[in-house]
């Protein structure tokens, strides 16, 4: 594997993230060799951290996620780690940090190449972004930004953000990570979907996958679900959370990212490139909601509490009379692409009965003459196992009838084992220039013009007075009121 | 439950079917009060047997294949069981039995309902149905028979005997026992395979099972495979096996059948004369092998011997020099049907490395741009599990390109506990006049000419000298040469 020369310059160094996620997945990287003698890390935060100690820190990080550690390995690993303590306002700081990178450039012959990853709380990417370009912190080779999540808070906001992104980075250079889109089995939903659309000119009805590709389309389709489910509340995250709320906070990304994916057309090739267009030309058709839309079709609702745990208005933190939803439900629909017109159903929020991220495929059935059918249903569980199932119908054991048969393929634990961590994935291909599985600023901007029409309907509820947001009890599935947003009485949650 | 009234006489009731497999559905349907206070069974054979020694035996049977027993009711049941010993050439014997079975009538209250059953050897068949017609044995109510394979040797006995056999008894009262129909993933085919055609014509595009519906027909299926695949040489049968060989004894029964319920057209409506006719339809476009098919496209082999076992040859009660096949792969395709034109290819026989029965629905290809596919499979295991299998293509793990998935529906143990012996299942049927799983004489007709155009060519091949026999080692797949028959060079087992 090609060792790829940089200097990484952290901005959260002694956050959550770095230490659970960043340091563990770039130790890594660092043992394939993707990285190597070549690389340094500037790691930057408010605290007075030495070098030394946040070589202890990483160090600790390698060893609360691995089993098994070559102490050699970890401790020159852990040398190419530097820290610089740092205001985000403080122009002078910024000028210490170009220095460091520098000096740091030349000690590991980093060729001039920049990594900038943005870990810090939300509020501070655009000031830092502008720093960036006005202290002029960009390196003589490649310079690559990685933004995480929320990218704005609203469209107005993204492309504030956008613009003082772009005054120093290219879009292509410029990686806005949605961590759903590194786990396996989001990942496996292209493979599964696709075959060559040049083979398939000339050979039509030969798929690479027949059982999928066949019913992938509108005709067969009655409904997508996706369920990205939590188990616990907003925690100690009640002050941000009450800013954001569960459309903001997952259904912006996540749940968008995962929908693209289900509903986009095939890209001509596999170029980060062609798989962005298809995207693009899928989100074109997105159909933006009407206030009435949102009425029918939308559910927000808030947690109460329990003998053991706080109602959601309880929580510290959260304003007592807050609008802020903990769980949404709603309804996508796109005018083009392979299942143009099929509802794609999607739920999400806090305090369910349990963490499940899931994709239900829903097929249009009849009954059969042995007896009612069950639809056809093709499940991707996606956290907390690795699953996929097949739901037909077969005879009943017994007596006549028809049953469901659930053939299902889950990954062994010895699988599990092989499967890296998302953000080893999306680092990995930050330092490879691969794109593909990052959210480009057209679709960015497609899912706030979405996510805006729902707060604005919303927000004129709220101003109205007595807006509907329904109370549901934790360990549950949400809001019974979930149930009633389907477009005909014959769709229904497939996960219960 | 309706409590049939019925005396029936079994031929063979010393036998080892009796005891295995008809003495234990019986009391399970006497369980269940399908059979309950108006029946008994005459037990026929050459032994002389007492009514309370075959009770006895009934007993023993009961015992050996139910983990408990409520001994009252097995009492009672037992005796309904009455034994005359019999010699089937001999007249005055088919009078003492006609008596019995009108003594027994009365004192049962059977309502002159016989029901005949040939489990003796089959060399007796013929005799025995033309003394049922010459002794006038049927009764004043209904009359049934239910046949054992083998139902002839070639179509010109299968005629004769049949010709003996409805002297007697309507073409609905016969009963042509194929023990395979019962098996519960052989009945699971129609269930999992067909909509009501009345409904897809209002709706098309609307399956029960639109996954697997879709794909069933000649644009998506490459090949069908079937293997019944036995462990076991022929142990004590060696002399009756002599003279019948993998064909007959094997696929112009069960393989037939089973490829009739993958290729049939559906069935209008799921009543015992439209399924048959369904078949029907089918079968009129059966291809018959010519010579140089068979040549091609067949291949017959004979087990070797290994340190604890003897070669085919070596076999007691074998022909040193037999040419019976204890092999057979061949292929099997119609010009009509819903897989109109796609290869069927089976093979079945003794000394494989392990007892197996299964079908394997091989579709169509192409890769796709992450790497080379495998064929998605439906694969339906009949024996010694009960599974549904669908193997698709997903993402590698731990490196680019794509691998298999095999989602699977295995039964688990308590669904198989549930399952009844495929012999119960039929003489249910047979008691509810329901024929739709026998085998039809014009299904075996058609069976037969395909069979005897077979074993014609191998005729010739046997006179010409030096007939392509080839020689396999147990425990393995059968001959090598069973990987040629394919018609293109991209087919190949898949179950190897």
């Amino acid at each position: 594997m090609k060792n790829i020369p940089v200097v990484m310059i952290l901005f959260g160094g002694s956050g959550d993230l770095a230490h659970r996620k960043l340091y563990p997945a770039l130790f890594n990287l660092y043992e394939q060799g993707l990285i190597h003698d070549n690389f340094a890390v500037i790691g930057t935060a408010r605290r007075p951290w030495s070098h030394e100690y946040l070589r202890e820190q990483v160090s600790d990080a390698i060893h609360e996620t691995h089993d098994t550690v070559d102490e050699n390995e970890l401790k020159a690993f852990a040398s190419h780690f530097y820290y610089q303590s740092h205001d985000v306002t403080n122009v002078e700081h910024y000028e210490i940090l170009k220095n460091l990178a520098q000096e740091l450039d030349d000690r590991y012959s980093a060729q001039g190449n920049r990594l900038f990853y943005m870990a810090m709380a939300p509020r501070f990417f655009g000031t830092i972004a502008t720093h960036i370009n006005d202290q002029d912190l960009t390196g003589s080779g490649f310079n690559r930004i990685v933004v995480e999540k929320p990218f704005g808070h609203d469209l107005a906001s993204a492309e504030e953000l956008n613009k003082q992104i772009t005054a120093s980075f290219d879009e292509n250079d410029i990686f806005r990570i949605d961590h759903y889109l590194g786990k396996e089995m989001v990942q496996n939903i292209m493979p599964m979907r696709f075959t060559n659309p040049m083979v398939q000119n000339i050979m039509p009805m030969r798929f690479t996958n027949p059982m999928v590709q066949n019913i992938w389309c509108s005709k067969y389709i009655k409904n997508i679900q996706v369920t990205l489910a939590e188990r616990l509340g907003v925690e100690a995250r009640g002050g941000y959370y009450d800013t954001s709320g569960a459309l903001r906070d997952m259904v912006q990304n996540h749940i968008f990212q995962i929908i693209t994916l289900l509903a986009m057309p095939e890209p001509k090739d596999l170029s980060s490139a062609s798989v962005h267009q298809a995207k693009q030309d899928l989100l074109k058709s997105l159909i933006i909601p009407t206030p009435d839309d949102v009425k029918k079709y939308f559910v927000r609702g808030q947690y109460l509490g329990s003998d053991t745990t706080f109602a959601y208005k309880q929580e510290p933190n959260v304003d007592p009379e807050s609008t802020t939803e903990t769980f949404v439900a709603g309804k996508v629909k796109f005018n083009e692409g392979p299942i143009a017109g099929v509802p794609i159903y999607f739920r999400t929020g806090k305090e369910f009965k349990e963490k499940k991220n899931r994709i239900d495929i829903v097929l249009k059935h009849i009954n059969n003459p042995y007896g009612q059918a069950h639809s056809n249903n093709i499940t991707i569980v996606i956290d907390p196992t690795s699953e996929i199932y097949f739901t037909i119908n077969g005879k009943r054991i017994d007596q006549p009838g028809i049953r469901r048969e659930n053939l299902t393929y889950e990954f062994s634990k010895a699988e599990m084992a092989k499967v890296p961590d998302g953000y080893e994935r999306l680092l990995h291909d930050v330092f490879v220039n691969d794109s593909t599985n990052f959210t480009h600023w057209s679709e960015l901007k497609r899912y706030w013009e979405f996510i805006d029409a729902v707060e604005d309907a919303w927000q004129k509820e709220n101003e109205a007075g007595n807006p509907a947001i329904a109370q549901y009890l934790p360990y549950r599935m949400g809001p019974k009121e979930a149930n009633t947003i389907f477009e005909s009485p014959t769709e229904h949650w497939i996960y219960e």
